[in-house]
């Protein structure tokens, strides 16, 4: 099985200016053809590093992929760091040099002379064309290797990948394949969870099974390699069913959607709409809900009702209750989530009210405490929770997801 | 001059499935200490492949930074990679083991046992704590060089680089100084940006004006480098006030401040309270406001009326408004501000109605169409603005920003 190795040049993406985009793109892109990503360098403009770079890389890698330090200006230098690597020189191309002149002249624009060294190239590399922009794509093959080096415009990149890095690849071809699906996951932790699939979570097993875990949210990646397309796909499929059988509700989606997409997809399929009231989260259940386009089919809209006075006014809520217990308890989230519903003549709401901190924590009610309450029809679920108190931000992000997963479990998985 | 490496280690950044953002940010924040990043490495979850890259990150770099690899489960081989590296066994710690027990504890779950891996670290490694999370961190030295490997997860991340790694390189002195400072922009692109600031943008210039963009606020880093710290400082201030004077009511921060803390600034100095009523961003304004600690002070909450139904019910506009000039209209907008604003009795107040796509647009009322109604006091103001139409989240963020600004600009900078 062919395996790649991915460098991006570029001093801006040392110093923290831009993001490296083009290192994921290129090994999402590759996975799909079954090409695993071993290694990802990045290194700056400096010909020695990516002179050492491209040595490890093919000792590596069968396939590199470079991207970045193509332009026309003095820091850019992959040119001369593969002619290097290669032990051959730069040699000047004429049918380069006037795909370049006339680049510019369909711009009406003048050439600079400093874009004459873009017609330069390895000797014995292949020209992997530009129709985007003007800095030539280079193919290198040695030792049954092969080096593509693209510029790092991402537009560019991707324009050479598709017509010309995709296609050889693909002609290529590689056995066995490797196949990745996803089973997403939200309302335990990554070892509850790892505790529950035990050995298939071993290292080395086909299908293998990777974990990962952003905001309380578990992504569990199902790899699966064999011979051909059709029995990785049945391997992925066969595991997939099993993980989802044992883990049960705990599993949101196996078709990469997030959770208020879910949640959407069950209000549409039972015919009914939502609103919400929100206290802690300040409108994030909102923004999440209409993140997803067509939210408008379910989604009412709701309170943002960050004040008691907006509690009191636009819920309903009694005086007295919130004297009584305080806005973060118990039965002022299940009065927001009733007021709402009942204001809107909803099917369902979403009631939440907590202390996101840093500041506002008590003894009796620290920050972390969120008490959030679910109602569909006549069924009314208030829960607790006790968020990890040290970041408002997760406490809050934790919150607004609780809620809408506690509305997915209210609805049927 | 001290170099860094830094290595980030897990197969979801190497499958495409994961951005690693974990090197840009502390590359980033390197510089500010005025150290060089001089090459990141992303390696997969295999034990030789990391040891091979630390060998080779303490070739190049003094400091290396390591993320990743530090959960519970099998895949997680950082520890296992790092003990192989130096040549010593891994050592169980019962004060990491107890500390563990506790962390379960106060969160009322029950520790599951594979989480007890974590309490064992190379022998001779100092612990970094993890105040967020379950992960300790570890910090070898070596030859001269330290080592430093914290979890993945960007909070935990960012608190042990914060509270262990900052502080101890912070104490090693390091000359020429190099500082970072920002000023923060919005309400114009960055070729008037450019152009505005003239040849001050030259590259090798010192101080060094660096540009980024994300989602529309211009971020100019201003870059000094001298003898001492004093001398670097006295360039960078002396430099920000020329820039704020050229750009003067489109800097909305010196100071790192986010927009929606300035607007919470600026209403809290003005002893003013704020309402929002949103259409196509959802909330979105609302978590904005909400994501300041201490918001409460000044903002009351909101309206999020995704449908015409609760326009009508919640801020009083009325069907034959809505019905002469659709919901998506300047008179709208303005009826759902002064709407709002009446409800609360509140001294500002933001509308925001548009269309955000991918669908909903027409000829007439294209996507990317979005009125941004802004009240303070007695005095309204309602603008058009036509965004790109290529991706509702971008719509949708560049609109709430927008609104943000607006009201910034009303309050007076």
């Amino acid at each position: 099985m062919k395996k790649a190795c991915i460098v991006s040049i570029g001093n801006e993406l040392l110093n923290g200016r831009t993001v490296d985009t083009n290192a994921h793109w290129l090994s999402t892109q590759l996975l799909e053809l079954g090409i695993p990503t071993e290694e990802i360098w990045v290194v700056g403009d400096d010909i020695d590093h990516i002179v050492s770079c491209f040595k490890q890389a093919s000792e590596v890698g069968d396939i590199i992929l470079v991207s970045g330090g193509l332009g026309p200006t003095d820091d850019d230098l992959t040119r001369q760091a593969l002619a290097k690597f290669l032990g051959v020189e730069l040699e000047f191309k004429q049918d380069l040099y006037d795909g370049l002149k006339a680049f510019f002249e369909s711009r009406k624009v003048v050439m600079a002379s400093i874009n004459s060294v873009q017609a330069y190239i390895p000797k014995g590399t292949k020209v992997i064309a530009n129709p985007v922009g003007t800095a030539p794509g280079m193919h290198a093959t040695f030792n049954g290797k092969d080096l593509f080096s693209v510029p790092g415009v991402p537009v560019e990149m991707k324009s050479m990948y598709k017509d010309y890095i995709y296609p050889l690849l693909a002609s290529q071809k590689t056995s066995p394949v490797v196949l990745t699906e996803r089973i997403l996951c939200y309302g335990a932790g990554e070892s509850t969870i790892a505790q529950q699939l035990g050995n298939r979570m071993k290292r080395g097993r086909n299908p293998l099974i990777n974990c990962t875990v952003c905001g309380g949210q578990i992504t569990l990646h199902v790899v699966a390699t064999a011979d051909d397309f059709n029995h990785a796909r049945s391997m992925i499929v066969q595991q997939k069913q099993e993980l989802v059988s044992i883990l049960g509700s705990l599993v949101y989606s196996t078709e990469d959607e997030t959770l208020p997409e879910v949640v959407g997809k069950l209000l549409r399929q039972r015919k009914m709409n939502l609103v919400t009231a929100e206290s802690c989260t300040g409108g994030l259940i909102g923004k999440l809900l209409t993140d997803a386009a067509g939210s408008s089919d379910y989604y009412l809209g709701g309170w943002i009702t960050y004040s008691n006075e907006s509690k009191i006014r636009d819920l309903g809520i009694s005086k007295e209750l919130l004297e009584t217990h305080g806005a973060v308890s118990e039965p002022v989230a299940r009065a927001m989530a009733l007021g709402a519903q009942a204001k809107a003549s909803a099917d369902a709401a979403i009631g939440i009210s907590g202390i996101a901190g840093p500041g506002g924590g008590t003894e009796q009610k620290p920050v972390g405490l969120v008490y959030i309450a679910v109602v569909s029809g006549r069924d009314v679920e208030v829960r607790e929770f006790r968020f990890s108190p040290l970041a408002r931000e997760m406490i809050r992000q934790r919150a607004a997801l609780t809620a809408l997963n506690m509305l997915r479990l209210k609805l049927g998985v």
